[in-house]
């Protein structure tokens, strides 16, 4: 196994972080390797914005699902989809006046361009964890980020064509070499050719691991299984429905 | 530079592939990596389907905006945001039955679980691209995968909560060592604490070099700049209007 490989292996989200400031430094380096991530047509649609003010991080361990170690990340860096920089771009370009002399409609950026654009910032997002990471550095995404949109546009001046699709937690471990969390065996996740609904056995057989972890750390839960306690604690919570309603808020702006 | 970052730094994207097939060994190195990939709450909302048939990969060649290079690529995944898997262990770990005595009405996938699943999704393929590249196996996005999506939910059985977020083509390098392609300055990307719109001198400079190359490469073009060439030929281009609307068929699954 290479370096590359064996930093991936032995990566895991960190929320514990130890009190070694991340250097201005390394914070370029992490940037740096993040601007090499591949991009639609080397476009860029995103940005990034890097949350230095302890208020503004304070804020964000409420905003997102209340979790306080956000407060205590010595780095974050916000990722947004942003088409507004090609739109203020094309305005300045004259574009409208071509599309009026051509008789056709300007338009606006839509769903697909939208999603296009959060592949770019997720891809670059994933390349900063990779970064930081080979350098020591953990992280965690928050994907909380995507509540509350109201209160973050406020927050961080985000004009209509950007969206901010996910939020990454940059530290140094306070606790080294903590233990690798499992992952569905491949059979759940990689088809070959065409897509293979699961069977009922084959559900069974998936998420036994699950259940049995369940069956150990749940003796007095409500619900009678895993599957169960995913659906009223994660997909049905609170914050799955803040989630998609703060979504749904964004969407507006890209129809 | 440690190996990972030279990794990352070095990366381009491959659309040329030699005749060096990928083994089976070699692309489960790869998903290995990419199952260490970080995933909201450890759901693993994505699919990946490994792409071997010629005659599949011939059809991606057309449908993805009409790319030879795709069906000579020697290995394509795709990858899909996913929540079917979960939606149907729900109903086997009777969900339903719970909800109902609980007085509470069921619900299904809607866009913020959508976004959730798409980083997932995402993430893994980014890291799919790192780990490949660090074992010399070069590869390219396809973000056309967002359009023709009732072509590609027949062609790959994709069931209603899965949405094929972005396809990779993976394979050694026909020609190694290509020159990197420039990136806008940090400046253009990256905000202190709130996001800035850039004003119209900072436009101006930012995208100076992307004007100069214009100049030099489109003489005889009927835009005046780049801002308007782009918009044109990328924003307002056929591709993109095909984008938009397969996306927007897409969505109506998860509203």
């Amino acid at each position: 196994m290479n370096d590359t490989l064996r930093v991936i292996h032995n990566r895991r989200s960190v929320r514990a972080y130890s009190d070694r400031p991340i250097t201005r430094e390394e914070k370029n380096e992490i940037l740096e390797a993040t601007f090499r991530a591949p991009t639609a047509g080397n476009l860029m649609l995103y940005s990034i914005i890097e949350v230095e003010a302890q208020e503004i991080k304070d804020r964000l361990a409420v905003t997102c699902d209340n979790q306080p170690f956000i407060a205590r990340a010595p780095y974050i860096l916000l990722f947004l989809a942003d088409y507004q920089r090609w739109m203020d771009y094309f305005k300045q370009s004259g574009v409208s006046g071509l599309a009026e002399s051509l008789g056709v409609v300007e338009r606006k950026p839509q769903t697909g361009d939208l999603l296009l654009a959060c592949c770019d910032a997720l891809i670059a997002a994933q390349t900063a964890v990779i970064a930081a990471e080979s350098m020591g550095i953990g992280s965690c995404y928050i994907g909380d980020i995507l509540e509350q949109y109201e209160i973050h546009r406020e927050l961080f001046d985000l004009p209509p064509h950007t969206l901010p699709i996910t939020m990454l937690c940059f530290g140094y471990p306070a606790v080294p070499g903590k233990k690798l969390t499992t992952r569905f065996d491949k059979e759940m996740i990689v088809h070959t050719d065409k897509y293979r609904r699961l069977s009922s056995d084959e559900l069974g057989k998936g998420f036994a691991r699950l259940e049995s972890d369940f069956r150990v750390g749940h003796h007095s839960s409500q619900y009678a299984n895993a599957g169960q306690a995913v659906y009223f604690r994660k997909f049905a919570s609170r914050f799955a429905a803040e989630m998609n309603r703060s979504v749904k808020e964004m969407l507006k702006n890209w129809e």
